[in-house]
């Protein structure tokens, strides 16, 4: 995704420098020889591009930084760019996820806000969590995409809107809680809607539309749920952050996959390790995991309003039975 | 859709009779012989099958009537069940569209109503407009399938909560307006997520759904707008009878097929013609078109407010070029 967000920024006329992490120096060396790996086609000639041991000089006089690693990655490389960081920047984050610092699951701005005031003290933060439906991929082909960006700074905003171009599309809200959750969330429930093609799509082939509705509809009541116990907008969830991003995660996509393989029958444990063995991070199994703790720590009240996120806790956390469980569900809360 | 409306009725305990209009002596007769043509199944032995000529005889004695013809034919229908009605009886209505009474366009339940005063005065009508995810085939095969339930009767409340089935499920809101409007409007949206499948799914197989989402969350955003002009609540489009509906819709079926035609380049009046030549009815191209005269009869002031909803006015009804007013309204309003 960091990769991607070049082209947008390269068209609004940015310079930007590309740094991959210790576990992307075969995407830097693929750019450099002409095509991006992951996104099949050649970056921008103008872009600068550094390897896993180059962060000191990517970040260099750069006005802004922009984190586009994993959930898993943030805390870590977050780290790493707040120890060659010369002063205070702007950071951009289209993390999605819950971030894990010293043991603790939390919304990424936290983790981050505690990391960056440990090295600039209360040196002025502007920070940025972007959503919406952005795949990479997409987004590298100039396909119409949407991102919303959730920053308190207005400084953030008015930068925010200099990154759009016809195809890049920018909104901005206050709510960054409800666009954190949101991104987080959404690869969550968008297992559930997998869990139901994995499950269905032999037997009633195509014909399962109404219960894949029925899951996505109370994914979007739950987002919203727990966004207001956070004190966040709603909104949030009803917008791009929430329907619009979930809706692309449900059509395809590595967590729409991994709940595919455990409809079909695969045991979660061994489903995630066979996508990781093939280069693929089911994110919203590690977001099942740390939102549930999240939860219980954060908002245990609202825990027994969330049917489907404790019925796919039940299916993916515990190993329960995919059908039998949803089917209760369906009859007992919804 | 009032075919398949039996199996709940029946596994929850009513005696249903089943009367085809004049167009659907056919799936009568499919019935009688042991297979419903459209269904695809047979229907449960208790049902009463009664063809065209059979009205009367259908109605007599029922508690209540359902009907679940299309937008088009609900106000013929309903004149012709008023005809033979001894008394005034509950109302539960499956069609979704707007309904053209004397020449204009207006609510199902504003029609209706006004039918039924012409015939019982100020006799009680306890009227539901029912919404949600729940396509026939599926809930024949006992789906698991979420409705809605739009009523001010706090009868019609209990008796759709006795419907209820371990598959069919059955939620209520008093928010009529809310109900009908989304459960028209989301078959003229689901066009438009047609047209983008239609439009790229050969030059970008799989790869356009940054766009599709723009397109679905847009139509929530807009569904949202309308029924709080109409005096609705916001949630109702939050909620089954707008984001559940409008992700069933989107998915497959008639409307999503009609704009994926458009988007592949056929003329719209054609693409309506060559479905209906086939049998099919993309009542979407007909809830655009009375839905446009409706709003600027109803709500004028908020027609700029529509964009997406103008645009697919633009190319279906003004053969207006798909690509550039689609990339058109993604710069200049979203």
């Amino acid at each position: 995704m960091g990769s991607a967000m070049v082209f947008p920024l390269v068209d609004s006329g940015f310079e930007v420098n590309l740094w991959g992490t210790w576990l992307d120096d075969d995407l830097i060396d693929g750019a450099r020889a002409g095509e991006h790996p992951r996104l099949k086609k050649s970056l921008p000639e103008s872009v600068g591009l550094f390897k896993s041991t180059e962060l000191a000089e990517a970040i260099d006089g750069a006005d802004m930084i922009f984190i586009g690693v994993s959930s898993e990655g943030f805390v870590p490389v977050f780290e790493e760019a707040l120890k060659v960081m010369q002063s205070p920047r702007p950071v951009f984050t289209l993390t999605k996820g819950f971030s894990i610092l010293r043991g603790t699951p939390q919304r990424t701005s936290t983790a981050g806000t505690t990391l960056f005031k440990e090295t600039f003290g209360n040196g002025p933060l502007h920070w940025t969590s972007i959503g919406g439906p952005v795949k990479a991929f997409e987004l590298a082909r100039a396909i119409p995409s949407p991102a919303i960006y959730g920053t308190a700074s207005a400084q953030a905003v008015a930068t925010g809107r200099s990154f759009q171009t016809d195809y890049y599309r920018v909104r901005t809200t206050t709510d960054v809680a409800g666009v954190e959750l949101c991104s987080a969330l959404k690869n969550v429930y968008a297992m559930g809607v997998g869990l139901c093609d994995g499950l269905f799509h032999e037997r009633f082939p195509r014909n399962y539309h109404n219960l894949s509705s029925l899951l996505f509809n109370q994914s979007i009541r739950e987002m919203a749920e727990v966004v207001a116990a956070e004190g966040g907008k709603t909104e949030t969830a009803y917008d791009l952050a929430g329907v619009g991003d979930l809706y692309v995660t449900a059509q395809s996509g590595k967590n729409q996959y991994f709940g595919y393989l455990v409809g079909e029958g695969m045991a979660p444990e061994e489903a995630y390790q066979k996508m990781q063995s093939e280069g693929q991070l089911a994110e919203g199994y590690l977001a099942l995991k740390a939102g549930r703790d999240w939860l219980s720590s954060n908002h245990p009240d609202i825990v027994s309003e969330l049917p489907l996120f404790n019925t796919l806790s039940h299916i993916a956390l515990e190993n329960g039975p995919v059908e039998s469980s949803l089917r209760e569900m369906v009859v007992n809360h919804l």
